[in-house]
């Protein structure tokens, strides 16, 4: 289904996943209390190009001011809402090694209303661990019971490769939706599901491929 | 300036962005010595649809072979050049909290033509510390001296976000001209040099948006 604006158009895929760019400066500025903001500058936060924050947020005529700029406050509203991040998540960790630890104790993340409220991990020198907020790490056989306890909608799987599709399959059989995987294995989803892989080498191919080019100018 | 396939048309940016996702299967099927796919394939492998496999790919269009698919290894090795993964980069890590570990740990980045030679942190309890391929954690003070000594091109930051803005700026002085930042600040960036920002929350956020448009689904 697609998701449309307040004026019924369809808004594309390309545009919305560009918005979580835009809602990082404007949480900033609406901490300043800066109430209105140029597509130049928001270009230049942001780093895309002027010309793109303005056919994206053309969606969002009523926000613009006409050769002013965009109101902050009502523009990032209709983000979140967009997005989904006008709510809280609930998500739960499966795998507490170094990146599993890294993502739990990352500020952004709460900040940002997406909340750990429990943590598995199948090492018996893990289990039982308190960690911050009270959470205890749990052997992974009690995903099930947890997540329908705390009503968990979001898994985030850290575990080795080999162990990361029956972990999905575990959690998605628990009624969990949603999946951040960054075991680096393509997992196979159920139709009812949603899954996002995080491979940190794409990331880096982007790197040297930019990298490559800059090569190519100043030779 | 503008990427060129061999016949000197210009290959779009969101095509390039979509290259790695393709290099990842077709290195797994050159490693079975299977000579040749099909766009539908291809597309189900790597999670996006065939019309776009076939569009992105028709760039590269003498490795089509008409009704049957692509060429495996030319493919492949096309792409590699494109991206510039067909060779070896140096990487040096700054941070080897638990994050800087997952990534350090990461065999994947190696595998890929990543590879980490020199690690940095600032805490006494890690310096001299020696890692896996008998690297020795050093002092941030040797950044200047270490990357020059071993050619390193890319550096990776885990830092503390207050720490990460001045680390960058001492590893585009000691000549790193990339820099992959993991801190979740966003990096002022000299124009002779590439940033690509990580944030793991921009995934969350796509992840959640997709989660509430399937809730519209089954309500």
């Amino acid at each position: 289904m697609a998701t449309k604006n307040s004026k019924g158009a369809r808004i594309p895929e390309p545009t919305i996943e560009r918005l979580p760019l835009y809602s990082r400066p404007l949480e900033e500025l609406l901490k300043a209390d800066i109430p209105v903001i140029s597509s130049e500058t928001l270009a230049k936060l942001c780093g895309v190009n002027p010309a793109q924050v303005r056919k994206d947020l053309a969606y969002f005529g009523e926000f613009g001011v006409r050769g002013v700029g965009y109101e902050v406050a009502s523009l990032l509203k209709e983000i979140k809402k967009i997005l989904g991040t006008d709510r809280k998540w609930k998500l739960c960790l499966v795998g507490l090694g170094n990146l599993g630890s890294a993502l739990f104790e990352n500020q952004n993340f709460k900040r940002r209303g997406y909340e750990f409220v429990a943590v598995f991990d199948s090492d018996p020198e893990k289990i039982g661990r308190i960690l911050d907020n009270g959470i205890v790490v749990e052997h992974p056989d009690r995903i099930e019971a947890t997540v329908a306890r705390l009503n968990i909608e979001i898994g985030v799987i850290t575990t080795p490769p080999l162990e990361a599709q029956r972990t999905a399959e575990i959690l998605f059989a628990a009624g969990v939706r949603a999946v951040l995987n960054f075991a680096p294995i393509q997992l196979r989803k159920p139709e009812c599901c949603v899954i996002e892989n995080v491979d940190f080498t794409v990331s880096l191919e982007n790197l040297a491929y930019h990298l490559a080019k800059l090569g190519k100018h100043s030779n």
